[in-house]
């Protein structure tokens, strides 16, 4: 790979669910951007999923497969880019292990999201040690690869921060070995789900990258709109519409403009605007689906591809191991 | 190996200074014994070092090497036992990790080492997210050769208990992939150092196993004894004389009980019962010496030893982890 910056990216989706919208919008746009500018390492996080659906584990390898077809399908390209899988490279625990043995306690158990998490994700025990350690197995992720640039959105600001400060002390105690990853921030819009609420795995409201046009069709129709517009001639704010969060994120906006203007003008009713939006998904989503349907009929190109990408990283992540039992000593 | 037992030992040591006497009385000892009843893992635990030496790393490797040396050389047979080193064998980081994400944080913060520790081993930050781990770690050592017996004093048997709960509940979740470890309790000698304290590496008052008869002479003969024996003629108490822990130790029963009369008595002089002792030490030491000064001659047998434990070690750990990948689902 020969890139104008010799920067690396590094990346992750943990594999809970099936690839959705929210993934479209929040990461993948920017990952077929970035592929063509940096090294890139996008990584299915096996064990951070592990680590929430520890009771649940079953389903995390058909999560991982579908995650590398989606991801391939969306256009993610194995020559532009690396796809791994963490739990296929054992130096992410090995380094895990090693950072863990370094970092104070209470850096970890100062992190807001620990409990906030335990929290939002009903019914796990979330309470767990390696929950606790999310930020120091992030944090390896990261360097293994010695990346630098990490795409995120503002509400992962602080666990890359701490990401930092994990790395400034290693360097500081073993030596300057690896970079300090900086924030790429990155615009994660807050998609509605079916139900109004927040698009998430644990809400079961999610619209996914596979739903077909007329599954998507079925589940946008009936969402509900601005609490306004109770009949057709009833003016709405559009901001106040859980389907615009979608429109926002996938009509173009001269398009969408005039959608607008004819919400808060009663100009249009809320099935035509909905119809808008379903014909922009099914326009971009078309070309995914026909690689889609080619790569779920050769699951083996999809699982060499993985085996590829496993390989690179494996290089890169040996190496850096090597480097780092050399300065601690082991 | 072919042994009467069916039965797996696991024990191991962290390498943070050379082994010494307490090494000997309170392990080595019994290992020469289960080496011949049973299949046995005998770990130098490199990375349990680090959790506490991370500030101070670089004599972890040599103290790595010092410790293959002596116990080859007191007699731990590589024909009769696995000898291996816990960095080499990626598959303990692995398993830590995955234990790690299914522990309740509770099970840990509960430990009463975890506070003792911190005040015990003093100018060392051990509050750390690795050393609250240090159960899990140790969990992740014996299951993963699927030990079911660990011969432990009973100072860690609070320890124990808490692997068997973490083995349990692993088991509960994925299937009965492992035993649970049972307590092989074995008497650990309290030994006085050379200041009359506890023999300790952080007091700096350690008789080292390589310590020749000139040092070991020279670090016994001016020990504290009794306090009562002010005079020569002063009666004293053996139980009371910080030396007399040593005679329990290494010398033989029937010398040690006339001794212990000759101090009640004052029919001995300290000097005397001292001597009895450093001549004691001398003959079980000298075999040892001498076979030490031949691996020291010869590093790489040492080290191809090693290897090869750790060979063997490393095909019986990737095959539990493959077990355990299976069962998890990753």
């Amino acid at each position: 790979m020969s890139k104008d910056s010799d920067k690396i990216v590094f990346s992750g989706m943990r594999p809970t669910g099936s690839p959705h919208l929210g993934h479209l919008a929040g990461a993948l746009r920017n990952w077929l951007k970035l592929q063509e500018e940096y090294t890139c390492y996008f990584c299915i996080v096996t064990w951070h999923a592990f680590s929430s659906e520890y009771q649940n584990s079953k389903s995390i390898q058909q999560f991982t497969f579908e995650y590398a077809v989606d991801w391939l399908s969306i256009g993610l390209d194995p020559n532009k880019c690396v796809m791994l899988v963490q739990s296929d490279i054992k130096e992410h625990a090995e380094l895990f292990l090693l950072l863990s043995m370094t970092i104070p306690l209470p850096w970890l158990q100062r992190v807001p999201t620990f409990k906030e998490m335990q929290k939002t994700i009903k019914g796990k025990d979330l309470n767990t040690f390696g929950f606790l350690g999310y930020p120091v197995l992030q944090t390896a992720d990261i360097i293994l690869y010695k990346a630098s640039l990490v795409p995120v959105g503002e509400d992962q600001a602080y666990h890359l921060e701490l990401a930092r400060e994990i790395t400034r002390r290693f360097n500081r105690f073993y030596g300057e070995i690896f970079p300090e990853p900086q924030m790429l921030l990155t615009e994660v819009p807050k998609l509605a789900g079916t139900d109004g609420r927040k698009m998430s795995n644990s809400l079961g409201n999610i619209i996914y990258l596979k739903d077909s046009a007329e599954v998507i069709r079925k589940k946008i129709t009936p969402m509900v709109t601005d609490v306004r517009r109770k009949k057709r001639t009833d003016p709405g704010v559009p901001e106040d519409c859980p389907v615009f969060t979608l429109h926002k994120a996938f009509v173009p906006r001269e398009k969408r403009d005039e959608l607008a203007k004819g919400c808060l003008t009663a100009g249009i009713g809320c099935l035509d605007c909905k119809n808008v939006l379903i014909e922009a998904l099914i326009e971009l989503l078309s070309p995914f689906w026909d690689k889609r349907r080619e790569y779920i009929k050769h699951p083996d190109t999809v699982r060499d591809i993985l085996q590829e990408g496993n390989k690179k990283a494996r290089e890169v992540a040996a190496k850096t191991m090597e480097e780092v039992r050399r300065a601690i000593g082991i």
